[in-house]
């Protein structure tokens, strides 16, 4: 693709954050990758393939297949759980609905980024179309995290507060990203990728309640492999695509930090603030069900015991938590219902968001009975849970630290034993100890091809 | 899809702008659609058809149609002017980017949306799959453009303002909107399709002297047809999706006036403003266009007698026109290309715009004598064009309207001859004038399937 001149008006001092990251990516090397981040980029794979299993034979999954596999191309690739193919670009968009959709997914806590749902999927069905090498995928995969969740520290948390849903958002530009590495781009070509990357930037948080987020998240995957495809073919970007004076940063929201974006590059690795949910709600629940289940249980307290729960918190928690609940998808977004439903069975598994628990007597009755208040003293992310019993004695605990976050994190044990449940969950025929065996050996794998094809139902 | 109640929480009032917008859409009637808004749907057709032929042989379309060939499914519809054929998602894409690739489509002024672009391409690709008829497609393009155009009022001007491509953000409206109508969805599903179409709204202003713009564009035709699809398999969306406190508008930079989106629906038609242009270039540069001429003809000016010139505008002017220019897609968004090459040649059609233009010793030259400045008084779209000439005089003309203005609209035999050019440009070797009369009488065709072959190379 020629020179860096060619993209257009020459930059100053430092340059364009598309440029530099362009550089990052596609100079990138196997070996400059701390082994610490190939462990956790491992993790996070693993997590992300269990997560698809968990969901893959549900509704929202076969009605994205019924409109997908008409127009898919004939150069299939491996849908995670499924026996239907589709092509990369679908097989990219379904993988990353099933791996989001129970919002069980891991999450970068400063952004509350997703990061692989939207990166992973593409990586795998360019892989396994081109008979790549797992060390390819783990690597490519870790260079799109760094870039999604690098983009979304720059407008972070602006641009989540202002309606946008971050993983989608910044999911493309990590898809585009990890793409551009599996297609071998060029600096320049990368730099045009996620610029083309900026203009299919899209998600809504207003949506989160609804199937109309899985398309987002979809499309992150989908539109990240699509521009990488088309800067390949020559297509380019404005240079300043990112943080342009009309460009995505500000048109969505928030003056970048740019120095987040380019500073450090290759030096820190977002992906080791990468978390794993132990529950599969929203990660801002995961203290108050920490804090719930540790009052249950210190107290012997039952349902019927508790006359008003009251979950203080930071403007966050309240923001994504204050909604009503009438299904399996809003209870995952839900303070009342991860509230109720830990008090109710002293646990905050895949069955306790099933549309069953949802409308379950005691939870249902017990989620009238809780309240949510602003606790601006307390850090994102922490929560103290107060409980007022029928016999009037007054309870409360604090956690500022869940299970599953940087202070308390999910053993690799622990992980592999969530992708066990997840898979039973979906009644998973496969051998998922085989996948989970290969997952943690993944950048030995000399094609990608025999692990996805294991993937399939 | 079962009652409007399936939606989610109940609205109050005068509901939620996508509901009436939903049942608006799906309760149309062909014969509720007065004559001159139909005849305005043929005019926006026929515009749309010729711009698409003109560019149909060049890169950009190369470029993409190898992306999307071997991701296309098997059940395929026509590409305009291309041999190639791509199933609807894919058609509905490029035939986006070809109807506006050269800046030569239609314009909504208030808004600044070019309308048939985004939502002609997924009527025609869905159509022809289906076999429906030319009076389907017409009813479903006009809707679809009411749709987007009255979205664009909603928010404008703040939206593009703020860097939001809004052909690209709101004709994903358009587009889902017509194809919920062809797909004969109901009226809650439709409002779902709006939401979800909310969720993939996407174009940067950054990135318009790039190829990334033609990906939004075309994104926005293939997308809303994708929404229309999943909606109709069962995928929802937020009730609120567009006006929700964070939802699509203002997470996008504007309060909507949400009563802009549903007043006087059936009333009032937004196609009965649109307008279709003389010269292949952004429409705010047609007054200085005219203005140019005007000096040239009018004094016999030579581009050596010419020491400066001074073009006074709006703000819009000046921020859409104030750009290097280096090629020619920088020159149809150029004030002082556009202006000098007037000068230069006294005229501004398809030739003044190419790279061999743009690359005129003569109207290089001019471009540097050409400056730009704020004149706040003058009306938006109107301006000044002042000429010191190299022997001391100062001349100078206003416009107010240009050449395809709603004042000084092309008539149908010039929108006609302005389809033979394009055609004439893009070496189209198919039968022009039966598409220009199948275009006139497209709602008396029994299917559209016989015009859409006609376009094929």
């Amino acid at each position: 693709m020629g020179s860096d001149d060619d993209i257009g008006p020459k930059d100053a001092g430092s340059g364009f954050a598309g440029k530099q990251l362009g550089r990052f990516v596609a100079a990138s090397v196997w070996d400059a990758v701390p082994s610490n981040v190939r462990h956790e980029g491992k993790r996070s794979l693993l997590n992300f393939l269990g997560c698809s299993l968990g969901v893959a034979q549900t509704p929202p999954i076969e009605m994205a297949m019924r409109v997908l596999l008409p127009t898919s191309g004939s150069d299939r690739v491996t849908v995670i759980g499924r026996s239907e193919r589709l092509d990369p670009l679908g097989a990219a968009f379904l993988n990353a609905i099933s791996a989001n959709l129970l919002d069980y997914d891991d999450t970068h806590l400063r952004t509350v980024i997703h990061p692989t749902a939207p990166v992973a999927p593409a990586s795998l069905a360019l892989a396994e179309q081109r008979g790549l090498s797992g060390q390819a995928v783990l690597h490519a995969f870790i260079l799109g995290a760094e870039v999604e969740c690098r983009i979304g520290n720059a407008v972070s948390p602006g641009h989540y507060a202002r309606g946008w849903h971050i993983t989608s958002t910044c999911g493309v530009f990590g898809s585009a990203a990890a793409s551009a590495k599996l297609l071998g781009l060029d600096a320049v070509q990368t730099w045009h990728a996620l610029g083309i990357a900026a203009s299919q930037s899209a998600g809504l948080v207003e949506n989160l309640p609804s199937a109309a987020k899985n398309v987002s998240v979809g499309n992150a995957a989908r539109n990240g492999l699509f521009a990488a495809l088309l800067a390949e073919q020559g297509y380019t970007a404005a240079p300043a695509a990112i943080e342009g004076a009309l460009g995505w940063a500000r048109a969505m929201g928030d003056t970048p930090d740019v120095q987040e974006i380019v500073g450090g590059l290759g030096e820190r690795w977002e992906l080791l603030s990468n978390t794993y949910k132990p529950y599969p709600c929203g990660i801002v629940f995961h203290t108050v069900i920490d804090a719930c289940i540790a009052l249950r249980n210190e107290h012997a307290l039952k349902a019927t015991d508790i006359a008003e729960v009251t979950v203080s918190g930071s403007q966050l928690l309240l923001d994504r938590g204050d909604r009503p609940t009438t299904n399996s998808r809003d209870a995952r977004v839900s303070i009342s219902h991860c509230a109720a439903v830990s008090f109710v069975t002293g646990s905050a598994g895949l069955k306790q968001f099933e549309d069953a628990a949802v409308s379950d007597p005691a939870v249902a009755a017990l989620r009238g009975r809780v309240n949510s208040v602003l606790d601006s003293s307390l850090p994102v992310g922490a929560a103290i849970v107060a409980v007022r019993t029928t016999d009037g004695r007054s309870l409360r605990t604090t956690v500022l630290h869940a299970k599953g976050s940087m202070e308390h994190p999910l053993s690799d044990a622990e992980l592999a034993e969530k992708v066990r449940d997840l898979a039973r969950h979906g009644s998973f025929r496969g051998d998922v100890e085989a996948i989970i065996a290969a997952a943690w050996e993944i950048d030995a794998l000399t094609t990608i091809n025999p692990l996805v094809a294991s993937l399939s139902a």
